[in-house]
Order: structure tokens, then sequence, then C-alpha cells
């Protein structure tokens, strides 16, 4: 058995092959080969051999005859061809294949044989595999970009970002792609559909996401975990350094079996593989709308926020409408979060602002001191509650209408900054404005948000990060993680 | 002290007089009569005595030039003007007063002693106020639109619709109205922003809704219930005849105190008032991206769902990923309701569209039968599912793209209402299609999300309240509630 390689011929290979390109747009292979074309800047080699030329260049009738110039191919043909274009790819050279065509071992018998055999031909030859039954992966920098959805311009519209994204289900991270990379809802390093985990799982690919200097965080929805030791130590060395946040579907009997997550996977019962995770610092989510809300958030924040200060829970709301901030305590409070007791000075410069029949208070109910001196005043107000050292982080609950335009965006995004502690933010109203806010606000870190949840959600995870970077900073000893126990 | 008179006079008033009326657009003053000459069928009466006419009509300096014609008043003047112009009003005839000024108890001491004056004259004399500090009230059938937000066309732009809305607080009322009502986000029969409760309160707004044949279901944000005793009665009453959600903050000390809660209100501990809630019928949730999707949910049923069936909560999903699947199961057990297990002939069907290799099953993994089928077979599938007995509700997970153009929502809407069971869609993939998708199936009564959560909370309510439907019919008899022990 040859040493294996890294994931280095997939992320950023030197040269790529599409076997199964095809000037058909109907299909999938005119997608990947046209996606290539467009967006890859090195060599690209069409294979068909039904065909002298695709898209301009010229194509090949077999990887074979690409010798030693291919290093990745994407490969998408029916199944039953796979395992040649392998013992090709092998011939030539290749280092990493993706193969994207569907129809191995989540179709049956047939199928599990033709997996078998491409398996064999990996762990035989070195040949690493990503995939089958999936869409690959994106790499913004360098870039390159497998799916087989055509993407006009993905280099130009996929501006690089630090969020890793791994999806192992093929449709829900073609869902993820279209919904939230490619329409710029965050900006990602890497985005991966690992599918049937033939060879490359999702360790691996985290792992290497770990190590990853452009990844900062990353979000995963995992069916199954085939190797939990593994996976909560590299989860364990990622605590304090990157964020992990998971969606690992099958608490109960009927979903666990829908996962067919008795195969290989981290076993035991929910209640411990949760422990499990929780111990190793790894936020677990239930629903992909949470799970994207707080990738967006983790997007923008390539560090974790103010380390000086002492780690605690304490939350300020700041708020244009009483009713909001009540509901918000109450959330807060479920998830364990506290509520920041307001220092005597900040009390007393915010008094400044306020009128007198209303003595300011957590919440901040900016409301009438907005009505007395301008939309302005949230500057003003946000600097004295940032600046205090009982608060660990902001909670802005805003009104969207025209007043919107003169929102002190700068002033506020400077404090933000300057005081590095984590602020997010809801956004209710005329719908017309959240685009203008929430894009000036995340210029400044900060994440903006149509439903309360989302917020409480970013906030306890941005605490839970800074908590967890200072003891790795040797603040505190890092906590025992019982991985034995629970495999 | 006169006995009260009832809300029609807010609600269907035949004629309604301004005061605090104005041609200067900056002013809120000017957006009530600009709704009022636009929107509103009867006679419309400015009021200011520094004008002679605003928009074309002739302006009156006071309500006393006005005796006899005024049924309602809607009122936006300073607050130390207001009990004036309610003297003026009882003066004229006039039987109900809309204040939507601030400046009351809410601001201190000298605006109670304004509130209480107000009161005063109102017990005195029987005028009925709505408010004050607040929008006011929407109605769709018969039309009326106070608040100070001016509208063009409201009356075309709101189309009459079933659901009923209380709030409380101003500032969220008016970002309700904008987001969710005048967007026709759901379409509403009636849209309440209560304000200080000087006089109406959630209660009597409650029971108005309640014996309304043109509201079939209530969500609610409520700081404080004034009168737990009553509240809980007439929300009794509504159990199984109309659905009634609300959330109720002040979960916690700080967010009690946050909400003033411990003035006249529903008294006792969260817990308490939680269980009371619960035994009485009430949905509480806790965001109001919560409330205002399962609003939407019911704003499309007019009517409870299959009471002819058994009294179950046995979800079928059918999805085009697995994925979506197994994390669907999870948050749909953690709320207490169960997968439906599928009949024998259920599945022999299905098995005629599915491929071997996959025997059907709930979930329903409806990708290789669409791959095999074509998009059409969603009509079949989700027939042959909701004609099963076992079956008590419908989650769909489908996957937006080009192909949902060829949808078949006829089929498939037809089927919903036939069998009269409860169907909820999650929808992601590209946005682009969403609306289409939505608006498609939102005319066979399918509220469609883009969080799986709020498809949960939907099946669970519909479910809910058909149980309560069936008990109310008396199938059961009626849980008793011990309304006694917890006020």
């Amino acid at each position: 058995m040859t040493k294996r390689a890294g994931l280095d011929s997939f992320f950023a290979p030197k040269s790529v092959a599409v076997v199964g390109a095809t000037p058909n747009e109907e299909k999938g292979g005119y997608g990947i080969i046209f996606n290539m074309v467009d967006s890859f800047d090195g060599p690209v080699y069409p294979v068909n051999p039904g065909r002298d030329e695709i898209l301009g260049l010229k194509c090949y009738p077999s990887l074979r005859d690409l010798k030693g110039k291919v290093e990745m191919a994407i490969v998408f043909v029916p199944a039953e061809k796979v395992p040649g274009v392998l013992e090709d790819a092998v011939e030539a050279g290749v280092k990493a294949a993706v193969i994207e065509s569907g129809g191995f071992a989540e179709v049956g018998e047939e199928g599990k044989r033709l997996s078998d055999r491409c398996k064999e031909i990996s762990v035989k030859s070195g040949l690493r595999i990503w995939g089958p039954n999936c869409t690959g992966l994106v790499n913004t920098d360098p870039f390159i970009f497998t799916p087989f959805v055509p993407i006009r311009r993905a280099q130009e519209r996929l501006k690089p970002g630090c969020l890793g994204i791994i999806a192992q289900s093929g449709m829900l991270a073609a869902g993820f792609l279209i919904q939230y990379v490619v329409s710029g809802f965050f900006k990602v390093s890497k985005a991966c559909a690992i599918g049937n985990k033939l060879d490359v799982n999702e360790v691996e690919v985290l792992e290497y996401m770990a190590n990853d200097p452009k990844t900062c965080a990353v979000v995963a929805y995992l069916e199954s975990i085939v190797d939990g030791h593994a996976f909560l130590e590299v989860a364990r060395d990622m605590a304090g350094n990157k964020p992990l946040a998971v969606i690992k579907g099958g608490r109960y009997e009927e979903s666990a079996r829908a996962a067919l997550s008795h195969t290989a996977s981290l076993a035991g019962s929910d209640e411990i593989i949760d422990g499990a995770l929780h111990q190793a610092g790894v936020i677990r989510l239930e629903d992909f709308h949470d799970l994207m809300n707080l990738g967006k958030a983790f997007s923008l924040h390539p560090q974790p926020f103010n380390l000086a200060t002492p780690e605690g829970n304490n939350i300020a709301i700041i708020t244009i409408t009483g009713g909001a901030g009540v509901v918000t305590i109450d959330m807060l409070r479920s998830s364990g979060l506290e509520m920041a007791e307001l220092k005597e000075g900040t009390i007393k410069n915010l008094a400044k602002v306020f009128p007198v029949w209303m003595p300011p208070r957590n919440p901040v109910d900016i409301w009438p001191a907005l009505e007395q001196n301008g939309i302005g005043i949230f500057a003003d107000v946000i600097r004295d509650v940032l600046a205090d050292d009982s608060v660990d982080g902001v909670i802005l609950l805003p009104f969207a209408n025209r007043a919107m335009e003169f929102f002190p965006f700068d002033k506020v995004g400077k404090e933000v900054q300057k005081r590095g502690k984590a602020m997010v933010s809801w956004m209710f109203g005329d719908t017309r404005y959240f685009d203008h806010f929430e894009e000036c606000l995340r210029e400044f870190g900060v994440p903006v948000y149509s439903d309360i949840r989302s917020c409480v959600i970013a906030i306890e995870a941005y605490l839970q990060f800074s908590r967890a970077a200072r003891s790795r900073a040797g603040e505190h000893p890092s906590r025992e993680i019982k991985v034995a126990s629970i495999v």
C-alpha cells in the first residue's frame, strides 16, 4: 500500500482533466468543463472519446493520452465506467480524482460492488478519491470550482472569505452552494461536498481546514462520523483557534435509522455524542437555517474577541423597542447567558442623552434618547455600552425605516473594532432598508439577522469561542476531554 | 357610570374625524388624514384650529363644531392637549377615540397625570379610548387604516384575510405592520396596536376577534395581561374554534422587570403562566419570527383539518434529500411529534414508482423516483401518502431550481384539499424560485418556509388545533382548565 498523499491535489491542483466533458449544455459534464474553462487558472483537459474539441479546447479520448500532465481529474461518467477511468488515471500519474457521478453504494448491491472496486484501486495505487455522489469542492484561493452547475464568472463572484463548509449529503451541499455561497450570503475559503466518503472523509477534510491558514471557522452538516476518536481529536485541537459548528442528525431511533448511522460511525447514544461534542468545544445545532446564520457570523470574524476582558457571559441589549428587549432577555437567559449590570459611570454617561423620566439601564431602551437627539445618538450609546467592563457582548435591536440612511455606521463600526467585543444585530420593519443596514454593519464584523434566535446563537458562540481562545492561550488549563469513554 | 359600548365604533365607524390633521407631510398627523382620505369609505373630518382646508377637505377648529357627525376620532396632538380634545369629543357625541400620541404613563409622572385625566373622562362619559401611544388599528372589511404611516392605496393593497394580530408595544406593532401586513406576508382581518391600554385592553380586543366571523385565528404579542382570569376565559372559549398563539415575554426576573409586568398582570411564576396558557389551548412562542410564520400558516386555514381522522401526531416526510429528512425527524421528535408508519398498501403503491434498490418508507426519499419519472411524480407520491390513514400531516422538503417551473402544483393542491390534512413545506436551493413555489402552494393552503423549525411549529399547531376542534365538537369532553388556581 502506497503512502497516501494529502488533499493539496484537490484544493490546489496545477492542472485538471474533466472526464465526461461534453458540449451538451443539458448535461452535468458541460457544467464542469464550463466552470473549469471559465474560472480555473491552470491547464484544463477535456476527456471524452466521442469528441475532438470542447469549448475551444482539444478533447482527449482517455486520461492515458495525458500521461504526466494531469494532477486532478474530475469524473462525471456513468458509475459502471468509473473503475476503468480510475485505472486510466493511475496509469497517467493523476494524483487525485473527484467522482461526481452517483450510482454507487447509495443505490444497492451492484453500486456497492463498483464502489468496492474503486476503493481497491485507490488503496493499491495511492490515487486519492473524493466522493463519489457529490458536487466536489470549491476553493476560493487558489480558485477551483468543481460542481456541475455552470456558474459564469465564478472566480469574480466568489470572493475569498474565511469560512469553511463541509456537507455530506449531495443535494443539501448543492442547495447550500447556490443559496449561501454563490449568492454571497457569506464568503468562504472552502466549500466541500464529501458525498459517499469512499476515501476522503469528513475527518481528513476537517483536519485540512484546521491547518489551512485561509480558513478561520468551519460549519459542517454530517450524517455519519466514520471515526469518532479522530473527529473529536481534530475538533479538540481546533478549540479556541477555529470555531466549529455542526449539525449531526440522528438524535432519535427513526432519524438514526434514516441516516444509516448504524454503519461505522460515532457510536453510543445521542446523549454521549452530544456530551463529547460539547466537551470538544463543538457547537451543535439543529436547523440548517441556524448553521448558515452562525456561519455568516464566523465568516465576519477571523479572530476571537477581546481576550483581555474577564471571561463573562454578560450581554447588554440596546433596543429601539422595549418589547423586543423583553423577548431577547428571555431567549438570552434560556441559553444560559446573563444580562450585564451596567457600571455607574456608564449609567451617568447615558443619562446625559436620556430624558430625566427614563433612567438608563440594561436593556438600554434608546427610543426616547433618539427622539431627543436624532439617530446619531446610536453612536454615543453604543460607545458607552461597549466601553463598560461589565459588558461582554452587545445585541442591537434597531428599526428599519428611512432614518436608517442616517445611521452612524462608521462611528459605530469604529467603536466595535476598538473594543473588540462581539456585537450582533436584529432587524425588523421596512424590508427595503434591510440590505443597506446589513451591508454597512457587516463591514465592521457585525452580523445582522431577521430573527432574534440567530442573534442569541451567534453571540453565545462568539463568547464561547473567545473563552476557548483564552483557555488555549494558557490563562486556564484546557478542560480534559475523555475521548476514550465515548467511542 | 355610563354603560360601556363595544368596539364596533373603532372597527366599523360610519364617520371619522382626525384631530391634529396637517398638510405637513413630515408629520404623523398628515399620514393619518392621508390614509383616511385615501382609503376610508365614509365621511372624514380634519380637525385643526390653524387650517381652513386639508387635502381638499374643509378643516374644523374643534370637534365641538362637528356635533353629532363623528362616530370615531383619531387623535394625534401633544399629550397635554389630549384631555381637552376628549372633552370636546364627549361634547360632540363621539363614541370612540384612538389616541396615537405618546407622552403619557410611559414618560413619567406628568404623563401619568394626563393619562389619569383621560381615564376619568372615559369612565365618566362612556367615551371609549384606544391607546394612547400606539398606531391604532387596521380592519380590512369594512376598511379602516388608522396608523400614521401614509400608505397609498391601502385598501387595494391590504386584501381581506382571516388572521387577527394584536401587538402591545407601539414600535413593534409598527414594524409588524410594515414588514408583514402591508407587504402581504399574510392577509389579515384586523391588526391592532393596543398601546398603553388606558381603556380598551387585550382581553376586550381578543374577545372581539373571537366573536368576529371574519377572523379565523389570532397571533398576539403581549407585554402584560391586565386580567389573567378574563384572558384565559376568552382563550378557553376560542380553543378548537380559532387558534391563538402568543408571545408573552417576561420569563425571567430581568425580563419581567423590563416588561414592568409587576403592575396589574397575569400573576404567579412563569411556570404557572405557561401551564395556564397551555391548558387553555394557547400556543406560546418565543421569537417574533416564529409568531409571524405561524400567523402565515393560520392565515391560510380558515378551518381545522380533517376532523374525521383519528387524532394522531403522525407525520410523513417527503424529501428530495435524505439529509434534510434526518434533520426534520430530529426536530419533529423533539417537539413530541411522531413519524407515521406507512401502511402496506401505501408502500406497495409507492414501490411502483421507486427503483427496486430503494424500498419506500417514511421519510419518503423521493429523489430516485424523481430521477426515474420526472418532477410530476411529486403528485403521485403526495397523493398516496396523504391517502394513508396513518398519516396525520405531511412535511414536504423539495429543492428549488429550474425544474420547479414544472412542479405539479394543481394536482398536489387538489390532493391536499381533498384529504383535508395539514401539509407544510420547506424550501432551499436557488432563491430565485422561492417566490413562485410559495405563491403556488399557498393557494392550496400550504405554507412554505425557509427554516425547518417553522415547518415543525406550524404542523404541530395545525394538529393541536384539529384535536381541539374535535374535542369541541364533542368527540371528547373538554379537558378541565383550572383558572382559579393560577391568578
